[in-house]
């Protein structure tokens, strides 16, 4: 059998920037009592920030953490390709942010009351595709 | 618009194995730094935990950490479904355990030397699927 010779790509910002804002299911990484956890969340990228819905719980918990990390990935026509975003965690408070938020398409992944938006403010874009 | 009701439904340990059994990509969340980080890798769930190649690097570092979480999901007939490990974190040294890992069909995520092979030890199995 013949081997596939496989490169890494890394990928601009820009490519990074469109593929975030095609994608509307990532996980999140953050700490739950000091230690990894990871969840799936479906987001919007919005205004220079993925941005989710969430009720009160660990999802919600991360926004007194410093950081969290978000990945999104998928496979097109130029193969697999993956972004990360690492960045500090915000919820939105101010009323016209959040009514704006509200306007987005913005599906939370489980039922029940998820009226707070959390935001992942960019600190480092990465984004890599296999060829 | 009809609203569409979801629920989510917790699902039991057997089943969560069967998902993980079946999956060959998921994500992994890890500290970098001491910041949550997370990447997507080419696993297998094998001998009760998820077992995954790297080269050296930060995925190799995770080694030294007390633990990290893996998540995998997926969409079938019964709807979109999520399974997170966290566990403890341990590269593979016994030369006939590497040797049994090495007949795993295991491709790496990225090129170059990736002859580490990294098990996540359950401490914690999860899942979670929405109707």
């Amino acid at each position: 059998m013949a081997a596939t010779m496989t490169t890494v790509e890394e990928l601009d910002i820009d490519r990074c920037l469109t593929l975030l804002e095609r994608g509307t299911l990532g996980r999140l990484a953050f700490l739950t009592d000091g230690q990894p956890d990871v969840a799936p969340i479906n987001y919007r990228y919005h205004a220079g920030a993925v941005v989710f819905r969430t009720g009160r719980g660990r999802l919600l918990d991360i926004v007194h953490l410093a950081s969290a990390a978000f990945e999104v990935d998928g496979i097109d026509e130029d193969g697999p390709w993956s972004v990360v975003v690492r960045g500090r965690v915000q919820e939105a408070t101010v009323p016209e942010d959040i009514e704006l938020l509200r306007s987005l398409p913005l599906r939370p992944m489980a039922p029940g009351e998820r009226d707070h938006y959390v935001r992942i403010l960019p600190r480092v874009i990465t984004g890599r595709r296999l060829r």
